[in-house]
C-alpha cells in the first residue's frame, strides 16, 4: 500500500499521516493550459503612485509580472506534492480597476505534460500579487489578496473546467 | 542615482523601469515578529474529507503546514526586491471554520535582523493556501483563496502595527 | 574529446579532474521505476516518542514524508552529474522496527524517461532520514542513518535490477 | 498554542499534525562547529578505480567533495524545521579505506549563529556520498551509505557533544 | 494580446512593460545542441598557480567545471524567460592559453526538446567564468571575463547557427 | 589537515583535488560594499529596439535588471565555495553606449557581514547581460558579453580596493 506507515509486526498504525504524489504515468503527454485570477486590494493612492510609477522600490507591474512569470517555474519546489513540468507558456495580464481600487491580475499557463498547470497559474497569480504587496508595503499597510482562483483548465483527461464568472 | 537607466550622453532616458532592493545597512539588527492571516473557501464536503483525512494525496493540514513553513525561508527567492533574512522562528496554525466553509491560515515569523519579516509571513500563508489547494483540486474546483493580509508587525524603526480586526 | 582541459598547444594537461554529464540523446522515454531503502537508528524511547507524536517539532514522519517526495524533486539541484527528469510518481513508506530499534524507511520514483530515477530515489530517502535526525535531535545524541541502498530498479537499457535481499 | 489547529468552536482536533520551526530567537550568535561523519561502502574494484581517476563521469572525490560542500549551504531549504544560518566555513575530506572496502566522508561546517550546524555537517555527508554514488553506479551496484552521524558538536547552551568513538 | 496591462475602461495603458514566456507549445521535441564559449583573463602567475594546483581554495578547474555543469540545470530559475528543460548532456572544457594569459571555456549542452539550449551553455559559460574568479580572487585583482559568445546551434526549425571565427 | 584525502594508511593521495570553503568565523561583521561592471555588444539595430521596446520577449532592460537583483541573492548556491550572505542593498544601472554599440552594466552590492560581496556583484552582471542575450536573441545571433570586472571593493581587513579605470 502506498505512503503507508507500518510496524514491524505489519500493522499499519498511521494512515492519516500519509502523504504522496500521485502517479501520472499512464497520462498522456497533452497540450494543456489554465487560467487562473486574484486581485490585491489597495487604497486608490496606492494604485496612483503605482500608474504614475512614483514607488521607490521600482516599476511595480513591470517587477512583479516578472516574478510571476519565474514563480510559475518554481511551482513544484514550492508546492510538496506537485510534479514538477516544463512549461510551454506563462504570461502575467493586469487590469487597474479604480472603481474597486484593485489590480486584478490573470495568469495563463501552458505545457505539454502529463499534468495540468493549473497550480503554477495559481502561484503565479500568487507571487505577483505579493510582489505587489511587497513594493508598496511602506506607503499602505492596508493591501489584501483576495480571489485567488482557477478560471479555467483545458486538455487532459479529466475534461475542461470553466468557471461560471 | 540609483537603479537608473543612462544613455552614453549621461541623459537619463527610463526611470520608470527602474527597481532596487533599498539599502537596510543603517538598520539595526532587532527583534521583528509579523503576523499574517488568510483563508481558503471550500465546499463544505470538501472540508469534512480534509477533517476525515480522506484526501487522496494525503494529510492536508500537515503537509500544507509544511510547505507554508519551508516557503517562509524561500521567501526572498521568490520575491524580486525582498532581503534575504535568518529566520528565528516559523508557526502556521489553522481554524476550521465550517459555518462559512473556509479554513482560516496564520503565519507567525519572526527574525533578528534588519528588515522585518512581513513578507515571509505573507508568503507562508500563501503557499499553505496553494498546498491546501493542490491537495483538494481533484475533488474540488470551486476553492478560492481570499483575505490574505498582514495583522500585526512588531520591532523596528517605523514602528508597530496593528491591524483593526 | 569531453570533459578535458588543454593547453593552447594543443597537450592535455588534466585528464583526471574532468567530469561531465554523459549524454543521454539516444536514450528512449521509457517508464523507468527505482526503489531505495535506508534506516535510522535510535533510542527506543525516541521511537516511542516518534509514534506517540510526542517530539516538540513536530509529527516527525509526516513531515520526514513531505521532505523526502520534495527532496526527490530536487535531486538534480544537489548531485552534480545527475540529469534532471520529469517525476510521474514518488511515495515514502516506513516501517517501525522496534525490536532492532531503528525505522526503515523505503522511496519508491518512478519517470517516463531518458534515464532512470535511482538518484531520486536514493535522495528521498537520505533526506527522509535526515529529516527525523533534525526534528529527534534535541532529545536522542546516538542517531546513525545506515544501509542507504537501491534494492530495485526497473526499464531502461541496461535491464533490470533487483538486489537478493 | 503554537502550531495547532483549531476548530471555529475553538476545540483543537488535531495536536499530532503540528510542525513548528522552534523559537531561536533568544539564543546568542556564538562561534558553533559540528563534524560528521559516514561511509560508502562498494566493490574494491570501484574504490581502484577512483584512485587510479578511472571513473567515466570524472573525478568522483573531487566533484562529490564540492557536491557536499553546497550541499551545506542547501540544507535550510531540503529539511523543513531547520534554520537558515550563514555558514563560516564547510570542508569535506576523505579517507580511503581499502580493507573494509569503504570509503569514509568527513564534514566540518562551522557558524557564527543562533543554531548549530549539526543539520549542515550531515547533509554534507549525506549529499557527498549520494554523488559517490551516483557517479560509480553504472559499474558498481551493490554501494550502501551507512553509519551517518554527528561525532562532534561545540559552541551552543546545550554544552559539547562528542561521540565516544 | 499577451503580456498587457489593461485599465478597468479596457484602454491599456503600457505596453512597455510587458515581459512574457513565449509560447513553445507547437515545436516540435528535437534534439537541439548549443555551444558557448568565453574567457577570464588574469595575471600569468595566477595561471601557473591554477595549472600548479597551489590556489588557497582548492582545484581550480576542477571545482568551476562542476559549478558550470551545475549552472546549466539552473538557468531557468536565473534567466527570467527561459523554458525549463530536460538537459541531455553538459561538458564544460578548458583551454590554458598562456601567450594572451587566459582561460578560455567551452560549454556544449544539449537536449531533446521544444527549445534550444542556447542559454544553458552561455550560463554554464558564465558560471565557470564566475567560480574561477572566485577561487582567485584572493590572489589577483586584475581578472576580466569577456568575449562569452554563442559559437554554434543546431536542431531546431529556425535552422543551424555557426559563427564565423 | 583541511580539504585532503587521506589513504586508511594515512597517506594523503591526493592534494591537489582537495576544495574549501574558507574559514570566515574570525572575520567581522563589518559595512562591505563592491562594485562590478561588464558589457554585453550587439547590433545598434538591436539597441535601438530595446530602447523603443520593441522586443518581443518584453522590456529588456526591467526584465534584466530584475534577473540581476534576484542573482545576486542566489550567488552562494551557484558559486561553491562562496559564503551565503544577507545582502543589505542591491542596485543594477545600464549606460547605453551607442557609439560602441554596447549597453554598460553597474551592479552594486553592500552586506554588513563576515565576507565581500563582490562574486554577487559580479554574479549580478553576468546574469543581468545574460537576460539581456536571452530577451534579444532571436533577433541579434552576435551579441558577446565582455570586460566583466570588479571596480571597486570597500570595507573588510584586507583593504579597500579601486580598479585604475
Amino acid at each position: 500500500m502506498k505512503g503507508a506507515f507500518s510496524m514491524g509486526d505489519s500493522k499499519r498504525f498511521n494512515d492519516e499521516g500519509m502523504a504522496i504524489m500521485v502517479d501520472v504515468s499512464n497520462k498522456l503527454n497533452t497540450k494543456r493550459e489554465a487560467i487562473a485570477k486574484g486581485s490585491i486590494h489597495m487604497n486608490l493612492e496606492t494604485i496612483n503612485k503605482i500608474i504614475d510609477r512614483d514607488i521607490k522600490k521600482g516599476d511595480v507591474l513591470s517587477v512583479s509580472q516578472v516574478a510571476g512569470i519565474m514563480a510559475s517555474k518554481n511551482t513544484s519546489l514550492l508546492i510538496p506534492m506537485c510534479h514538477n513540468v516544463n512549461i510551454n507558456a506563462a504570461d502575467i495580464s493586469f487590469n487597474i480597476d479604480k472603481k474597486n481600487s484593485k489590480i486584478d491580475i490573470t495568469a495563463t499557463v501552458s505545457t505539454t505534460g502529463k499534468t495540468g498547470v493549473g497550480m503554477e497559474a495559481l502561484t503565479a497569480v500568487s507571487v505577483t500579487a505579493l510582489t505587489i504587496y511587497d513594493m508598496c508595503k511602506s506607503i499602505d499597510k492596508t493591501m489584501k489578496i483576495s480571489d485567488i482562483r482557477m478560471t479555467k483548465k483545458t486538455g487532459g483527461k479529466s475534461g475542461d473546467y470553466l468557471s461560471e464568472e
